[in-house]
């Protein structure tokens, strides 16, 4: 779909509109300090390489609902439409 | 019960409230400078990976009650339900 | 006694009070910027995990009276009982 | 092309000028905090050094087109010519 | 003599009073920032746990003579008499 | 020609002069928040020790010309002549 | 010469006044922001330990002419004599 490939750790997300969210799925409350969002898995990396040279392997795939930290994600746009590229360790986990 | 899966060392806790808590269980005294909290461990990460490349088993599981460190955790709410995300190294110690 | 499991590399520790302390024990000036205080071990962690996936094995075990640096130890009440928990770098030695 | 072989993990980047970019390519919006750039990868270092000695392959070769955060690269001129000078952890990833 | 166990890396010291000290023995001189003190090491830790799990043999050993940069001791009384904690990697040298 | 030896993983360097750079060779806009400068490698150092104890060879060699970031640099005379010592992380390249 | 023997990776070190120094030898000029000096090495440690307990051996030996960054000593009298000490990575280099 998106013609990029995320490097290293980082993982390329569609995010999910609020309104969607709040329909039988995830709310955020309104006094959290740091409100977590979600999105969608589009691409991901190769892993990130630890300091033995081993890949760590990626814990998500294209396809997995996700939650993320707010202000970790970079936004970009792909013929014309937005992502966001977030590293894999600021995904706080995968909603089923 | 959450349809949740936590992200490398992270836990997914279920907050107890402070009225249970005060029944024959922890107590936390108000001149603490960090008030530790107690919750029930609902879900758990694969464990973090160390800079070799080997994984760090997770040291509690579904069903323990924990105490953690307050403004470590996260809150999130999945169905309309308060939860809460930590990562381990957080966690103080499990009460039996 | 505490039924409480520290974790990773944290020591549970029953505060032993300064009138105790200063008979025939251990004595701190007052002139020192950081007192050391006096405790008793009374549960421990299994030990910090090395980034070689190796473990530390702890230092102390319950029953070792220890010095250890103030300011290091969070406050938890097991029972209507005050413990401290510390991490096991944060003590300084273990008194004979 | 670019007579210049960059050190450790370092791209020698050509940029692409924003016109092209935004001729059906990529488009960054203008609220974004942070605007990722586009170039495209001229040459490449041997790759990092790990702490155990071995040598992290380099993810992208001359010829991508890569997007890279922007205030991570230093600008040099080869032959009249400006290029700019990025460790390769700084790029985000590759666009087909 | 002291009934005291360092943990880890730490080393129990006397401390030389400068009386002593400019005897014949070591002098520092009134214009150093930082002016290293002399001590004669009283017991000693088991050693730093490395990264990988090894442990990092003591240098020096009961009954050496040291010099320590200022400021990195701590003071404690064991039976009422003083003594000073310093972590190894602290300690200048050993005085002949 | 410089009978000096460089430690670890230092680079001794004769700097190029502006004027001979801006011949045909290298040039450096004013822009630029941090220049790049030119030089000469006169000598090297035997490597960085890594933390697994293998040394990490120099990708530079005497003779090499090279660019390194501006402020990296130590200034030392060497029987009245000027050179330059440089961490070879520092340097961004080689030109051919 | 100097009874003492330095600690891990401390080099014990004779200054070279500067009146020798600029006699036929280096000369530091009065524009650097920090002006490198020189000495002569009188005892060395037995080296750093590296996270894997291996030892990384010494570079330079007593007799070795070394150049040193500016505020990177300790200084120290030893029976009336000054000596400096300074950590073996704040060594520039070797003076043949």
């Amino acid at each position: 779909m998106a013609n990029f490939i995320p490097l290293n750790d980082r993982v390329l997300i569609k995010r999910v509109s609020s309104e969607e969210v709040t329909q039988g799925g995830i709310y955020i409350p309104d006094t959290a300090k740091e409100k977590p969002l979600e999105g969608e898995v589009v691409a991901i990396g190769s892993g990130k390489i630890m300091e033995n040279g081993s890949v760590k392997p990626m814990l998500v795939k294209p396809g997995d609902r996700v939650l993320f930290a707010k202000y970790t994600e970079t936004e970009i746009k792909l013929n014309g439409e937005s992502f966001l590229l977030i590293r894999e360790d600021d995904l706080l986990g995968i909603i089923l």
